[in-house]
This record gives C-alpha cells, structure tokens and sequence, in this order.
C-alpha cells in the first residue's frame, strides 16, 4: 500500500491517522487479520456513535475509575489492537492506578507476545505480564488461548480492565468473581453485556478520559468511590448507549434525504 | 493465523467461512488492508440488519435488473474484495446481462490488477477489462487511481453495477451520466446516496439474488423494465433501509434488557 499524506483537515483524517497506526502494527507482527476485521467493525460503531465520547460513556468511566481505585490487584488485559492504537496511554493509566499489564491473545504466539511486549516497553512500561511461561495457569470456561493466564496478573487480580476484549473471555472472568470494566464501541456485543461495567467509546478517547477522571477522584474516600460502583447500572447504561445510536441514525437519515443528490432516475434521461 | 475448522452449527458460521476466505485472499495479493477494515465495517453494519436480504433490498435489486437488461453497455465495476467474495457469481451475473467485467482499484497495482484478473478467468471468465495498459481513459474530477478506465468498458458504459465502490467515484459516474448501481451494506454511506440504485445488502447474498431476479424478468418487454426503473425511488429506500437497522437496535436492545447477565455490582459483593 502506498504511503499517503493525510492532510488535517481532511474530515476523517483522524480516523485515517488511526487507520495507518494499525497497518504499521500490523506490519510489525502486532496486530492480526482479525485484528485489522475487529477495528473495521468498531469504525462503524464509532461512525454511528458520532465519533465523540458521550456523557454516557464518561458515566461508565466514572464507575470505571472507582473500581480501579478501589481494587487491590487491578489488572489491564492487553491485546494487539489495544497495543497498536493506545500502549503510551495504557501505561500511564497502569501507573497511576497501580496496575498491572498481562498480555493475553486469541490467537497467541511467542513472537507476537514479545512485540507487544517490546512496544509497551518502548511506551514506558517496566514490566509486562503473561509473555511465554509466564501464564502458566489456566481460567476455567474458555475454549481459546485465551485461557492462559500469568499467576501474578489476571489470575489473582479483583478487577480486570479489558479493552477490546471478546464475549466468551469476558463471561469468564466474570464467573471467577472478577470486576470486569470493558472497552467496547459495540453497545450490544456480549462483552459489552457480560462486564460489570462497560465504557462505549473508542479506546483511543477512553484511555485517556479515564486517565483525567482517575486524577479528579483519585482522593476520594473509599466509601464515594464505593457509592459511585453501587449507583451505576451497566444494563441501564448500555440501553441508553444503544438508544443514542438509534437517535443518530435517525437524525443523519434525516439529513441524507435533505442533501439528496440526482436520486429521481427521471431527471437522467433527458 | 492458524486455520481453524469452522462447525456449520456456529452461530456465526457463514460469517466466519467469509472472513476465511478474505484471508487466504489476502494472503494472494488480492485484498489489501484498507479492504479488510472495510469487511470489517461491513460486518457490523450486516449485524445490524440481521444479515439476511431484506424487502428493501429485493426492491432495489428489481430496479437494477430493470437496468442491467435495458442498458446497451452494462459493465461490472471490480475491486480486490468483490473478487474475493463473489467472482463465481460475478461472472454468471455478467454473462446473463451481457455486461463486461472490469477491474478498479483505489491502491492501483499491476500485481493486484492481475492476481484479480486471474481469480475472475478461474472463475469462468472470458475477458478482464481495466488491466495494465488497457485502462488507457481517465475520467474527470477523481483524484485517486480509480480515475482510469477502460475505453471498451466503463468509459462507454451506460449502466455501471459497482459493488463495494467509494463516495467520490460513485459521484464522478453519475456526473459523467451513466446510471450507477451499487451495493452496499452502509445505507448512510456516500456510495449509497450518490448510486442510482443503492442494494443495501451484503455482497454474498446480492449477486445471486440479483441473478434469480434477472430470470423472473428477462423476458419483460421494454417498457415494463422501464415502469421498474421509474417506480424506484432511491432516497425513500435508503430511509427505508436506515429505518429498518433503527427497529433492529431497538429490538436487539430489547432482547438484551431481558437476558441481562449479572449486571447489578452488588450481587458481587455478597
């Protein structure tokens, strides 16, 4: 593929910036073919969505945000795509929640676990949990790679912040008794209805929101945080999530039929 | 990637087999990065219509019929992912309405053109228009390399089929007066509101349906083709179509309010 410039004022030119950082990644063995598939069908919820964090969103990170604050061994389970389009953010967030970044693919291989680990590292990361040997145990229910987990992570972790992740993964940890925050542009994925608390929003604007709330609430006391987890309602959350896209569909058909263009075939044949 | 048995009792079986058979086209040089991120768009968009052919749908494709058998010089437009997904049925479509396949890419390269080129005389193809030098015509207000075309094919074409096309060269056909068919699963998209003739559907389902819709109607006189062409109106179809993925949210929210998993925070704490 060619290399091209994209001018800033082109009206999808971040989408475009966001595009050419994964066809790098995707060079450099990070991200995968589902991977590059997964990222076009967040496009389209991200087009739907309207391509900005809603106050909806941001009410989910808030819950998020107090179940990080919270936890005791808090957890970001990282993939290629949440890699290639957020590593410098994810460790910044790690850092200042105290958590710790495990590495845990679908389709894993040594090779790519050791260049997402490299670019988290080149990111600022000290260390990178679930590289190789290092999952060496297992969660119950998951048929993928995905089971492995690292004994130090995932494993003994409360809560789990897991972007981009998939249903069945995300059911499991759930069983096991963790807090699951998800990341996902898909208000009806089953991951989406599985976690605990679920942020629709691109991990390109939710990484670095939640780094914002985190510093706003990071000096409350437990028992704020603990009412900010008790009144969200994921359920509730997500219904309105869905509801919001619903509206936007029906306000860009309205406007699609004002700016019509030569749709009546009559006017072709004269 | 590894390769994976797909079972056919997979909820999302036929899905998979697609994303499949993308890959191994990939992997041939024939679909580029840019096509797999616009699969993947398609595939939510699909979700959302529950991905089978809809009324709507079936109505654009009368309409489309209606031209490809009244047009002098009907040509099918090409890209990588049209071939990888459809270049068996492709071809039956064109041989049945006596209308020339050609080869159109946005990334133009020898290497690609032929690799398309091949799969299509694979698939029972006689000639492929657009290749190499042969694309020796350009057409006005295109900035990409789609504005190169071939003199025996779409620069004389009346009616263009362009399944999986772009906003500015669905444009430049229309400008240039030829009645442009698209297909395309995104009824918002520029595509689908500057064709003629929009099919909201899914490529894989849309050709052969469109080849059984040419059988039914083969043998109607001129005028009656002509009656469907009128009849059609592509912007109430589009809202149409836009309608229809709006009650499929609401059903799908629905649906996910009743089987809500484990979403109130507090049944954790106990």
């Amino acid at each position: 593929m060619k290399e091209t410039r994209i001018s800033p004022r082109h009206p999808r030119a971040e989408s475009l910036r966001i595009r050419e950082r994964l066809v790098e990644h995707f060079n450099s063995g990070v991200v995968t073919v589902a991977g590059l598939l997964a990222q076009g069908r967040g496009e389209a919820f991200d087009y739907l969505l309207g391509e900005k964090t809603t106050p909806n969103a941001l009410n989910a990170m808030k819950a998020a945000t107090a179940l990080l604050l919270a936890a005791k061994h808090p957890v970001i389970s990282v993939n290629g795509n949440a890699a290639a389009l957020a590593a410098k953010n994810i460790v910044r967030l790690a850092k200042q929640v105290n958590a710790k970044i495990e590495v845990n693919l679908f389709h894993r291989s040594l090779d790519r676990e050791e260049a997402i680990e490299k670019l988290f590292k080149k990111a600022g990361a000290t260390q990178i949990l679930g590289v190789g040997e290092a999952s060496s145990a297992a969660i119950p229910e998951i048929a993928s790679d995905r089971r492995r987990v690292d004994p130090r992570g995932i494993l003994i972790a409360d809560v789990v912040l897991v972007p981009l992740e998939d249903g069945d993964r995300t059911e499991a940890l759930v069983k096991m008794g963790k807090r699951v925050i998800a990341i996902d542009l898909n208000p009806l994925s089953r991951t989406a209805k599985f976690a605990n608390v679920t942020i629709v929003d691109n991990i390109v604007r939710a990484v670095p929101s939640l780094i914002r709330i985190v510093e706003k609430l990071r000096t409350e006391d437990k028992k704020r945080l603990r009412k900010l987890v008790d009144e969200f309602d994921n359920a509730r959350n997500l219904s309105e999530a869905t509801e919001m896209i619903e509206k936007r569909l029906e306000s860009l058909a309205q406007e699609s039929q004002k700016g019509a263009h030569l749709t009546v075939l009559e006017e072709k044949d004269a």
